[in-house]
């Protein structure tokens, strides 16, 4: 049994900024108290927050002094999301307002939340599981309705779920390699050598389904880097302001206006995906332009996808610089896009310059839209050709449950030799306690205290 | 009576981005359905949503599909923010999710809300009078704890008390001067001139009162800009980082690195300022570079404040563009600073060379942060010496508020000048109906749709 929190903690819980309503949770043994002293309903006859019920009313400082108008609730333990007594103070979404009423509540005798410790405690009070917690963190930093799916699979237990199922069918193998090993002697009804062994790679199996659902969802939870490179004025900036649909980018006529990188989100049908605007290639002796180039360069190698922007009206002549990136990514990471398509096209035209080198390409004009739709479907299909759309039903672990399963995978297959070379029972089972203490982890339930902080860091404060 | 509202509207109502919790506001006729077809409940004696009561469940798109899981409450009109049936719908902070419980609101029968909507219907229900409707705009935009409390004295009505003191008093004239027409014949007790004169006298020391409190207010709601321009290599980039402790602007050794100017923010005891670090002037023959130098200079001569930045440590030279934002300026609104003061300082010492104009000046140190609260004092004093800070009790009127207070003292004076030059009481009267409609326009009881649009369109979605 872990230690339980014995102390009050406050927290802005909403999104920083400014909006119609801003929340500030207070969680602990305190709540109750800091939120009735901070709170005043103008009924004669009330009495205290009753649990679950919205009161309206003010926030007072400690001196009374008047710091919103709002509403208070109260949930008692452990029928809250921490499992603690809790209350939650309905502000304006002020930044001034809320971090008056903090204030308040830090003098009336809460401490500032850490980062993740409302969820923290919701675990510790086993509210959530560990995959359970990790996915409310994924929920919030969803960049899409795929994620926010996959997120929501793993909130509701999925992963927790499917983890425990695997637990059960190992902790049953180690059942059947006991009675083998205590009752060496008796006829007792024992798990063959050959059925152990096909226990094993069914576990090995249920595994890798999982593994690869991660492998089908990781695209659409780490998104894409999509970074636009060629030479100045082949139309980079227009493409960019094109693809978002917005003026984020300065286009000008002057070339070298981009001089350093520009980075912006798109959604992609819920894979999300940072575009990159680079500097254009060009030789330069101003030194911060320079240093923009370089950075752009370098941006454009680490990309997922280099979109090579070249100018589709004018001859192509092949620049080093550009060169050198796709040489790096290779042509598989490469898509040439060919703009200014409402002007005549050059002769040779680029697209067929380039075709030769197995580099697929679309022609597009920014100024008229022709090609942008072809081009958005071009982009997705290579960056996610490597594995299809995440299966609703199957979990995708996270990075963490995702090593966990490796792990527990390797010590499978490592017994699945061992079984082959004939080992005795009695030294399976260490291997088999070793895999099934690396599935437990998912769920948190005998993971050590910096494991569980490593989780908890990642979040929020206010969550 | 104005028409009241029969549709729904619904809208996320906490600031946009992401956090622990996200707010999707329901209100009309269809909240209470719309809610409910949306939320679950895991509870098998679940038999609707209980007024002012936090239930726990999941939110479910039309067709059943799993959206998150989160609280539901509903507030029946009039016992409402908007006075109106209300729901609020407790999802993750997570604009993935957000969209999607919203896309449901709107799939079934809610229509996506419009700035300010939720308070316009508050105060066309009556549950906010216009003055209280527009504090609550200012409280979420407040830029310090200053302007929170300006806001909250509107909000808890301090405002529309004055305007209907105010309105009163002007009614009690017009009475008298009712009393005088109607019966001129009889020996009624009637108004007499001078006590009329009196009257007229009081409620233009009242306004004058309230317009004197705006003045206060104006720096804290405004804010203050304060623009650093300089030489190139003067070390404004270093101030600029020091005066924020952060290290949002690029500093380098490089002259010229500041190509625009960048702006951040700063609390000077709650009084809002916006930092300008403009582009070094220096002779530049690049058209980006100068460009950028043309719109920091433009930035600093319409600051409120314009700190001029030399290198103390060097012997002050003339530069002919700072002179000329010197010169627009005035000595009232520039602040010299001499920057290096770790340095030995130059002879002639700038601060020396430039007192004798009458610009004040600070020695600062950057880089050992010698001079930076001397100089942060000087700034906050050079921006709120004209008038005082606001009084805690007396409120001040928004823009809008005191064009109404100016034009209703604009008649009143009119109105002394009448009644000293002997009109008779019936031709005062409509000056005195005049002054009583524009102060009645405070709380917005007979203000014309257009007004009120206009206050309303300046309001967030969601509030």
């Amino acid at each position: 049994m872990r230690p339980q929190p014995s102390d009050t903690i406050a927290a802005v819980a909403t999104p920083p900024g400014r909006g119609g309503v801003g929340i500030i949770r207070v969680s602990g043994p305190a709540a109750r108290d800091v939120a009735e002293k901070l709170f005043r309903s103008p009924r004669p006859d009330f009495s205290g927050l009753r649990p679950y019920r919205l009161h309206h009313g003010t926030f007072h400082a400690p001196g009374g002094r008047l710091l919103d108008e709002g509403m208070a609730a109260f949930m008692p333990g452990p029928g809250s999301y921490t499992g603690e007594d809790t209350a939650e103070l309905f502000c304006h979404g002020s930044p001034a307002v809320l971090a008056a009423v903090l204030s308040a509540a830090y003098a009336l005798g809460a401490r500032p939340a850490e980062a993740g410790e409302f969820t923290k405690r919701a675990f510790l009070n086993g509210r959530l599981d560990l995959s359970q917690a990790e996915a409310v963190a994924e929920l919030i930093a969803a960049r899409g309705a795929v994620q926010a799916d996959l997120a929501l699979n793993r909130l509701t237990g999925g992963m927790g779920e499917a983890a425990r199922e695997l637990g059960q069918a190992l902790a049953d193998l180690l059942a059947g390699i006991c009675l083998a090993v205590d009752f060496p002697e008796e006829e007792v009804e024992c798990l063959p050598r050959e059925a152990f062994a096909d226990g094993v790679a069914a576990a090995v199996a249920r595994i890798d389904a999982l593994l690869e659902a991660e492998g089908r969802a990781a695209p659409y939870r780490q998104g894409a880097t999509v970074a636009l490179f060629g030479k100045v004025n082949a139309g980079k900036s227009s493409l960019f302001n094109a693809l978002l649909g917005t003026d984020r980018a300065i286009v000008t006529e002057l070339p070298g206006t981009t001089r350093d990188y520009l980075e912006e989100s798109l959604d992609l049908d819920g894979l999300p995906v940072r575009l990159t605007d680079t500097a254009g290639l060009r030789a330069t002796d101003d030194a911060i332009e320079d240093m923009g180039k370089k950075r752009g360069l370098e941006k454009a190698r680490r990309a997922t996808l280099g979109l090579y922007v070249v100018d589709g009206s004018t001859p192509y002549v092949p620049d080093a610089e550009a060169e050198a990136v796709l040489a790096e990514l290779g042509p598989g990471k490469v898509l040439l896009v060919a703009t200014k398509a409402d002007l005549p096209p050059a002769e040779p035209a680029p697209l067929a310059a380039l075709a030769g080198r197995g580099i697929q390409g679309v022609a597009v004009s920014s100024r008229t839209g022709h090609g942008l739709t072809g081009l958005v479907a071009a982009i997705r299909a290579m960056l996610t050709a490597e594995a299809g759309p995440p299966e609703p039903d199957t979990p995708a672990p996270s990075d963490r449950e995702a090593a966990a399963l490796s792990a527990a995978r390797a010590e499978l297959a490592a017994l699945a030799e061992d079984i082959t070379a004939g080992i005795p029972y009695d030294l399976m089972g260490v291997r088999l306690e070793t895999a099934a203490g690396l599935v437990a982890d998912i769920t948190g339930e005998t993971t050590p205290d910096d494991v569980l902080n490593a989780v908890f860091d990642r979040f929020c404060i206010g969550k």
